[in-house]
């Protein structure tokens, strides 16, 4: 998170926030950042939300996720938004918007599914 | 690929190669590192190896990727191989392994599986 | 369709909702429809609704499309609602939800998210 | 398996495969077979082939699949093997191939990647 810049906007049951701006640094040839700032956000953010469902001593990881690609990721910041879809003792099914932000406008760019696994600490 | 400190290691027609190094800056809470580096570097050698069979004035662009995590990101650095499965004028099929590599160990810690799709530079 | 017992149910711009019994011939040892009767009628709904997009001549393929199961699909019928999220002429990227119908109770028990692709007749 | 006219082909540890004939009545309008005949015996074939490598008292549910389409299904019937990549106590991770055969001439057709849950019977 730190090393990406990003922050936490929002915390609902089921439901994160998180944004990051897109810095130099992340940024491609063609001017948009790189897919993985988009994917790390958005795990990201899937897996927080997954955690607001959870016990307070739980964990989660990872155990897959899907990214589809709708625009380039184009602006001055990336907000990646995580939803709960099912909870579950041993599976956490999440999904994730990530928005690009340039001024007051608003791009969907990509779209998660993933799985979050719960685990001790 | 500079922010990740991600160097090719391998190109052959259909295959490419890419590593980074585990820095202390992607390390998570459990001391393995982010699920965002790991995708990194295998969309990019995913990407890479898609190049490798387009003409050399085609960009690509990841149009959608999957990946599953099948074990933390520990170690020294991480190794990603992509590989072309079908070559195609409007869509390439790829995927990619990804290894950690603690000394003279390797550990197969993410699959992906994808689409890249050509653009006009 | 005719094979499945499949039967459409909502056509509306970038959304189509289709509908199957779950028929003995598609139940597992569990006593619920097998994965396949899900994902086949997620993948038409998803489809269809791309269709909907799409100038009238153009017929569309799945390029890929992934499916996490929720619950098991345990009820008299299934419904499959697809939706188009992007609309493009290269690539259609769409969602799909399928429910379990038992009675007037409904579960989701299948989320979709995949690629389709326009082409000629 | 029956409705579909499957048969299991090959078992091995880890590996199964599974054939199918393409009957009249999974073909599409354009004369190939439906997404969905791919799906079904590529995901059996996955799942045949985690439980390979479970004790035999145990079951398995399909968490999450995804697949590619490469090439539409045309020919003689459909062979799909299912490959364990690793497996778990908690998620089996999987892969499948699904080939169309016609004659001699063998197509890649459809690649699959997901993840199997072990569960009592």
């Amino acid at each position: 998170m730190t090393t990406l810049g990003a922050r936490m906007m929002e915390i609902d049951e089921g439901k994160v926030a998180i944004e990051a701006a897109i810095g130099s640094q992340v940024l491609q040839q063609h001017g948009a950042a790189h897919a993985g700032l988009a994917f790390s956000i958005g795990d990201s953010a899937a897996g927080y939300a997954a955690l607001t469902v959870l016990p307070p001593d739980q964990e989660v990881v990872t155990a897959e996720i899907k990214v589809n690609f709708l625009a380039p990721a184009r602006g001055d910041m990336l907000r990646a938004t995580g939803h709960v879809i099912k909870p579950g003792r041993r599976l956490v099914i999440v999904t994730a918007e990530v928005h690009a932000i340039a001024g007051d406008q608003e791009t969907l760019i990509a779209l998660m599914q993933g799985t979050m696994v719960p685990v001790a600490p």
